[in-house]
C-alpha cells in the first residue's frame, strides 16, 4: 500500500521533454511528456483506445498523439482527436495527474486530484542558486521499497559498514555521535555531532583536511519521501565549545547539501532522486563534479546492500526482526508513515 | 482459451527435417520433425517414460528415439520399441496431433482429430508458384496475443503512425481511405482505395513512382489466424473511373501479395508466420529480396507496438477501453472469433 | 518437500573461506564461512536486525560482521556486538545449522539439530588419499530437482543415449549389462558388468584399449544425496570366468571412482557435487586431469536433460508416464525416499 494523497517527486525537471517518458509511480504506469507550450504533464501511459502505451507516440501541437492509431490527448488526459471521425466519444479520455514544476523537480499527486495543494510540496530553494549551491543530480533506479531506502537513511551508524572507503570512516564515530532528535508534523529533524573525528576518505579529497575535524550533519526527514542533508566540517575546535553557531557551520571549511528523494516505483522497488550541492567551492565545478561522484559512489553502495536487503524480505518478512538502539530515529520515521498511511486510510473509509 | 478445432500454421515445411524442432502451440510444447518416409509429424513433446522433451532425440528408421533413455515413437506418437524389454506396455504412447502439408506451410489440428478435414485448410497457392510470384517468407516470435496481431492488420489506419517511414506514408491517406467490406462465413473481405495519393517510401524504392498513385489492397481474414492480402499500385488515372478491373489490377506497375498467419503460442504470445510475393518483377531475385526486406522492417515496427500494448493490457485488462469508426472491421472479426470460440464450447458440452 | 533429518553436503570444504558463501539448501538461504579459529559455520544468510544478508559482510576475531549495521555473530548464531549498546537483547541471534568437516565436504544438517549425529555421514576416505586417489572435485548448479539426477543415476542405459560420444558408448552394451542388485537399509548396491563390449571413447583416451574389453561398474546409492561408483575395465579375459576377484578389479588397467552429491537447492533445482578420482595413473596429474574433463563434458550432458525434463515435469506432472524393466533400481530408490520421508514426517506428527 501506498500513501496517495502526497506530492512524490516524477523526475527531474530537465527530463521532461517533448520525449514522452514512460515512468511506473505507486505501481501506476505514468507517461511524462512537455506540450508545446512547455507545460509538463502526466497521463495514464495507456491510450483508451486499444491499449498501446501513449510513450510509443510523439507531442504534436495538439497534445500528444498516439503511436498506434494516432489519437490525441492533451495535459487533462481528453482526447482532441480521433482520425477518421469528428465525434470525439465523451469516454475517450485517459486519467491525468496533477503535476507542479519546482525547484528542479516535476512533483506529482498519485491520489484524490481535489486535495492536491501545491502549497504543501517540500521546498529545496537551493537547487535554483547555482551561484552559491552548484549541484549535479541524478537518479537511481532501486530494486528495493522506498521504505527501506528511508530506513537506511534514518541510521546513519551504517556508514561505517557499508561506505568505509568513502563518505563513511571509522564504524565507531558513527555509533559514538551525538544526536540531538527533533519531531517535526511531517516526519523529523536529527543532527549528528562527529566531533574530533578521523575525516573519512571523501572529506579529505575534498578540501584536503590533515589532521581531526569536527562534523556535523542536519538531516530532515519529511513525509513520505523527502530527506534534506546539510553537511559541515572543519578543524577540530573550529565550532564553539563543542557546538557552532549557524554562521561557524556556514563558514565551515567544508560544506555540502545533499537532496534525496525517494518515489515508490513498485512495493518492492523505488526511485532514487538525489543531488549533491558543492557549498564549499562554488565557482570550482571541478570540486562539485568530485562531490557528485563520490556520492554516488556510496549511494551505489547502499543501492547493493537494499536491494539484497529486499530480496530477504521478500522471502522471509520482517516478522522477528530485533530493532536496537540506534534504531530510535528510523522508527519514529515508520511511526509517522504508519499515521499518514492510516488517515488516508480512515479519510477513504468514510468517503 | 485457444480455439482448437482449427487448422493452425504449425511451421514452414521447410523448416521440418529429421532434425526435431520444438514449438509451443496453443500452450501445448509440440515436437515436430520428418521421418525417414519424408512424412512430417507433430507429437506432445514429452517422452511418456521420464518426461524428457524428445526434441532431444533424434530420427530413426523406427521414428523419433528419446534421448534419454532410447524409446522409440512412430509419426502415430505409439511406441515402437523399449530397450530391455521385447513387450511394448500398451500406455507408452505420447499424444500425436493431425498435421498436413500444404502451399509451403505444416498446418496442425489441435482439437478433437476425429473432427480434423484438411479440405477446410485455407489455400494460398501462389506459395508454390515460383515462376509468377516468387517469395520469401519467415516466421517472427511476437511476446503478444494472436489476436492483437490480427487486430493490428484489420485496423489499416495504424500504417501512417507506426510504418510511416516504411509501407505507411501519410496518415490521412489510410484514414481516409475509401473502405468495401464483405463478410464471410469465417471472417470477412475488405478493399481499401487510396486513389491519387502518395506512394509510401518503399513503393518508390520497389518501381520508382515519381508522382501520385492509385493504391488497392484487397484483404481477407479467414478464422482463426490467416489473412491474405493483395496489393495493386499504378500512376494515377490507371484505373478506370477511380475503381479498377480485375485485368486493371493484374497489369499494375507495382503488384505484390503478402500471406500473414498468426498461430498462438500461448496466452499472451504467438507466432507470425509471413511471406511477400513478388508479382511486379518475377524474373528479379533482388526485387523480391527488397520487398521481403522492407515488409520485415514493417513487420518489426508492428512487433515493437504490439508486444507493448500486451504488456498493458496484461496489466489493466481491455475493460473500458473506446472503439472508434476505423475498428468497424476489427470488431467484425472479433465477432466472428467469439461465435467460433462460443460454437465449440457448446460443442463440447453437448459431448 | 525435502527430506530434513539428514546430513547433505553444503560444500566443498576448499570453498569455506573467511569470504562468506551464500548458498540456498533446501530452500533455506544459508551463510558458509569459517571463522578466524579455522572453524567452518552455517547460519541462516538474513541479519536478525534489518534483514540484510550476512554474506555482504566479512569474518572478525568475534565472528562475522552484518555488512549493513554491523551486529556480529558468533559460529553458534548468536549475536556477540551491537554498536552502540552494551546490553545483547536475547532474541537476537540467527539460526545456526549443524556442520561436520569430514572427507572433503562440509555436510549440513537442515533438520532438528538434537538429531543430527555425526556418525551417519557417509565416508569417502578416498579424497584424503591424493597418493593412491588423487581427485579433481567441482559443483554443478543445475535447474533440475535433485531427484531427477538421482534418477539419472540409477538409470544407466541413459548412457548409450545420452553419452554416447564420451563415458557411454553402444546403447545395447548398458541395455544388455548383467546386473546384480543388493537393497540397502538407505539405498541399493548395483553392479553392472559389460562383458566383451567396446570401449567407450573416454576409456580409450585414457589407456589406450584397443579391442574389446570386460568393463564393471559399482554403485551405491545411500539416502538422500550420495552415490559413490567404482569402475574397472580391463582386456577381455582379464577377469576369472566372467566375473572378478576383488583382487583382478584392483589390478585392472583403467580404475576410477566417481562421487556423486545431490542437494536440493530448490525444490526444482540442486546442487550437483562430484568428483573423479584416478586410480590407474596416480602419479600423473594430466591422467587425473583428462578424466576430470572428460566427466564433466558427460555431466554437462546430463545436466542439459535433466534441465529440459524437469521443464516439462512442472508444467504436466508426473502423472500417467510408464515405468519400464530398466527402471528397477531407480524404482527402488525412491521408494526408499519416500519411507524415509513418511517416516520424518510421522515423527513430526507424534512430537
Amino acid at each position: 500500500m501506498f500513501i496517495r494523497n502526497a506530492w512524490y517527486i516524477a523526475a527531474w525537471a530537465d527530463e521532461i521533454t517533448d520525449r514522452p517518458l514512460p515512468r511506473r509511480i505507486c505501481n501506476e504506469p505514468v507517461v511524462l511528456f512537455r506540450d508545446t507550450g512547455g507545460h509538463a504533464a502526466a497521463l495514464l501511459d495507456m491510450c483508451c483506445h486499444r491499449g498501446a502505451p501513449l510513450h510509443l507516440g510523439r507531442v504534436s501541437e495538439q497534445g500528444l498523439v498516439c503511436g498506434y492509431h494516432g489519437l490525441v490527448f492533451d495535459r487533462s488526459g481528453r482526447c482532441v482527436h480521433v482520425p477518421g471521425q469528428e465525434q470525439i466519444p465523451d469516454r475517450a479520455r485517459v486519467r491525468a495527474f496533477p503535476v507542479v514544476e519546482q525547484d528542479a523537480f516535476l512533483w506529482i499527486w498519485m491520489g484524490d486530484p481535489a486535495k492536491a495543494d501545491p502549497e504543501s510540496i517540500v521546498r529545496f530553494p537551493w537547487h535554483n542558486d547555482a551561484a552559491h549551491w552548484p549541484h549535479r543530480h541524478t537518479v537511481y533506479p532501486i530494486k528495493g521499497a522506498a521504505m527501506q531506502m528511508i530506513d537506511n537513511l534514518m541510521d546513519l551508524t551504517h556508514l561505517g559498514y557499508v561506505h568505509a572507503s568513502t563518505i563513511g570512516g571509522n564504524p565507531m564515530t558513527h555509533v559514538a555521535a551525538k544526536m540531538d532528535v527533533e519531531r517535526t508534523p511531517l516526519g523529523l529533524k536529527f543532527t549528528r555531532w562527529m566531533l574530533n573525528s578521523v575525516p573519512p576518505p571523501t572529506y579529505v579529497k575534498a578540501v584536503g583536511f590533515q589532521g581531526r575535524i569536527d562534523r556535523v550533519q542536519k538531516f530532515e526527514f519529511i513525509a513520505p519521501g523527502c530527506i534534506t542533508q546539510f553537511t559541515s566540517a572543519d578543524e577540530v575546535g573550529a565550532y564553539r565549545s563543542g557546538a557552532a553557531t549557524q554562521e561557524e557551520l556556514e563558514n565551515s571549511k567544508l560544506r555540502f547539501r545533499l537532496f534525496h528523494g525517494l518515489t515508490p516505483e513498485t512495493e518492492t522497488s523505488c526511485f532514487y532522486f538525489w543531488s549533491a550541492l558543492n557549498g564549499f567551492r562554488p565557482e570550482d565545478s571541478a570540486a562539485t563534479d568530485m562531490l557528485f561522484a563520490e556520492t554516488g559512489r556510496a549511494f551505489n553502495e547502499d543501492r547493493a546492500v537494499v536491494e539484497a536487503q529486499q530480496a530477504r524480505l521478500d522471502e522471509l518478512g520482517e516478522a522477528g526482526l530485533v530493532d536496537i538502539r540506534t534504531d530510535a530515529a528510523r522508527l519514529h520515521m515508520r511511526r509517522t508513515m504508519e499515521r499518514l498511511a492510516a488517515e488516508e486510510a480512515q479519510a477513504l473509509a468514510a468517503e
